[in-house]
């Protein structure tokens, strides 16, 4: 009988412990939850026989290293900078290696010894690093084989409220770490267009977003991450002219998203005088101009030259950034009283549902034609526990422990899921959860 | 017989040596010059018997040492972070200390130990910091003793081109370090108006500037600096309602200098892709929207939402921006190309003057009533040699070496020029090289 240990038993780890669980008895192995809050694991296991939770803490060295040799395969579901002690205890115990998180230069430091090992470290493993890597690959890979030539490639991600759910000023409410929401873009945006690398500073990131349309779903935006030419070299695309990677979003979030960066109210890096003392209003006229003839709707209004009454003004104003209540943090950067803010308002309600929604779009020559296909896959949340982004991070991970165990995945070393061997199988166990692309001709652009 | 031990040889050390040159036998002193470039050292002696240059390199501790043990008091103008060392070695053999950069954190921890070793280590007295707090609390503390209350404080300084050099597009050529002009304000900027704390990000700060006028010479912009609170306890300004300082430049440079920051050029965080093959214009055009039916000038206005003609345009044409010629680096991050481009640009003519501007606003209550006051310093270049900004920069350590050595100077630990102790001889003595503020009421502000 084999052993899973899945460390973190958070939101996102719950679609993955029943797909754990429903394989325990067939492939035969035991899962073990390990998660500082032994209840919340214990909860997750619904009493099935062949689960036990159990207190972890990634900084006792000493329980770590026992909860790693107990086990066959290791799962984390902790935060990437957690990571690299369990996993020097996975190298040390010759125990595999499973996350969803990033590749960190320290951990490809690690590559070597990990095929010394003779254990597989499989990274980027979930949605966005992860389905984006296996469609992609699945369909470059396939392209390649037919004589195309790849000429530009661009993938978009957005974790999202589903349709009927989404009836708030901004279309959008809190699916993930709202943190990272709060955070995302900051530094210097680096990609590729026709040919010519392109850089946006981050008070402009939001100002520069593409339109997109899946068919059934309507209208996205699609604003860049920090740095789409990551993976140029992963994905095979040293050299087409225009690589991009974004983040999607409703219609309307990135112009009312960009009031904030404009203002400063995103920024980590000090702490806010008086914050203890100061209210929602006060803590919008910060970053305004002193006016005692002005309020503070007029001053945001002009200084960021909009109309008085416009659609990224009710955003703010839905949020509460005008309200004369109390903040009530005793210390907080801007970005931290930000977060406050919106978590108050981007709550999913019980019966929220939420959404995946992944898009790639790809121009290639073939027998000297010029072609032009989107992919794109939605995904719903089924409620509140079992939400699209649980499913979608969980599954790919919970589908190659399966295989490693079961030996039908024989890759060892430090992989992402780019290769054929990870993600044929993956793919096509996916789509039993609805993970599936559809893909139509788009239109060559204007002009 | 006292030895001087000045370590700097470059542009702002002219005037400096000049003045201790001449009170050398009066005072009866030698003066050691130590720079990596003993040539340089050499000529700025002029053959004087009392100067002496000398090999100086701060990195060989054996060396440093031996020359610090053999002076009296040590002048430093290396750059700030290279002080350290120096200072140690003067704590260790009990030579005073004297410079015109600011008291860093690192430096701060040493207080104890230079009242300990009965030196004084006199910090910030220079231009800015230096003849700004000289000039600041000897106001403040006449005031004061006159029995007002302060109210607000705003000050400024700007190395500019003196009235009739000044003739670019941007009225602006380097007279400082060029590299500090282009990275200026990166963070968040802090200061205080009328009670309120406010706070801009970097990329609004050249659209928050503050128009000032100069009798005789005319209208100036200021923007704030990073930390406009820093002095706040030295000044005593704790409870001021407003407190801001800035930096001068001539109008029409902060609406212009915000298209380098909107841009991203400023940045110096990240290298760019290809710089070896790159022209000007492809540089701009990094930062802009890829568009093969638009020129890069009609990219870039439409991007900051310009005119197509304006006099922003205008500053960036004249500078090169658009032009089809090689950059001729490397390796670069933006910042460096825009310094290199800007160095050919903004170069000072042999002919040249420079000029410093210093402008301080106080409003205080007195006897019942509200008073605004503005006191403003002109200092013009002589020549390419004995410009204002080496004059300003270097006079007030030239004094203060003096009094130290003449005993007249017996403050002893870590010091800053804000104590009458220090401001009243220096002030008095630099009244003879045109350090000299001139006061006017100003009008309470309209609304």
């Amino acid at each position: 009988m084999k052993n899973i240990l899945l460390v973190g038993a958070g939101k996102s780890a719950t679609v993955l412990i029943s797909y754990l669980l429903e394989h325990a008895v067939k492939a035969d192995w035991t899962l073990t939850v390990g998660d500082l809050d032994v209840e919340t694991a214990q909860s997750k296991l619904h009493g099935h026989p062949r689960g036990a939770a159990e207190f972890f803490d990634v900084h006792q060295p000493d329980l770590r290293r026992q909860a790693v040799r107990k086990a066959d395969l290791v799962i984390s579901m902790l935060p990437a900078h957690l990571h690299l002690p369990l996993l020097q205890d996975c190298l040390a115990e010759k125990v595999h290696f499973l996350s969803a998180s990033y590749v960190s230069d320290e951990i490809r430091l690690l590559a070597n010894e990990a095929e010394r090992a003779g254990i597989l470290v499989l990274k980027e493993c979930g949605l966005d690093p992860g389905i984006d890597h296996m469609s992609a690959m699945a369909k470059l890979d396939e392209l390649r084989a037919s004589g195309a030539n790849i000429l530009e490639f661009e993938t978009f991600t957005g974790g999202l409220v589903a349709p009927g759910y989404e009836h708030n000023p901004w279309q959008y409410k809190f699916t993930w770490n709202p943190r990272n929401v709060v955070l995302a873009g900051q530094g210097v945006v680096k990609f590729r267009h026709n040919g010519n690398y392109k850089y946006i500073p981050y008070h402009r990131l939001f100002q520069r977003y593409e339109t997109l349309h899946v068919p059934d779903f309507g209208y996205f935006e699609g604003y860049p991450n920090r740095d789409s030419l990551k993976y140029a070299e992963a994905y095979g695309l040293q050299d087409v002219a225009t690589l991009y990677r974004g983040t999607l979003r409703r219609p309307g979030f990135c112009k009312a998203w960009d009031v904030f960066v404009q203002l400063g109210m995103t920024d980590d890096t000090y702490e806010m005088e008086g914050i203890e003392h100061m209210t929602y209003r006060e803590f919008t006229n910060s970053f305004l101009w002193w006016d005692p003839l002005q309020s503070a709707e007029l001053k945001l209004a002009a200084y960021l030259k909009m109309d008085y009454q416009n659609e990224m003004m009710e955003k703010i104003a839905w949020l509460g950034l005008f309200d004369k209540r109390p903040i009530g943090l005793k210390k907080a950067t801007p970005a931290q009283v930000l977060q406050k803010i919106l978590e108050e308002k981007w709550v999913l309600e019980p019966d929220d549902r939420d959404m995946i929604v992944m898009l790639h779009k790809y121009v290639y020559e073939l027998e000297g034609k010029t072609e032009r296909v989107q992919a794109s896959m939605v995904v719903i949340g089924d409620d509140r526990e079992r939400t699209a982004m649980a499913k979608t991070v969980g599954l790919p991970l919970g589908i190659a422990a399966r295989l490693v165990l079961e030996d039908k995945l024989s890759l060892r070393g430090l992989v992402i899921p780019t290769l054929p061997q990870v993600y044929q199988p993956l793919l096509r166990e996916l789509t039993d959860f609805g993970v599936i692309f559809e893909e139509h001709e788009l239109e060559p652009p204007a002009g």
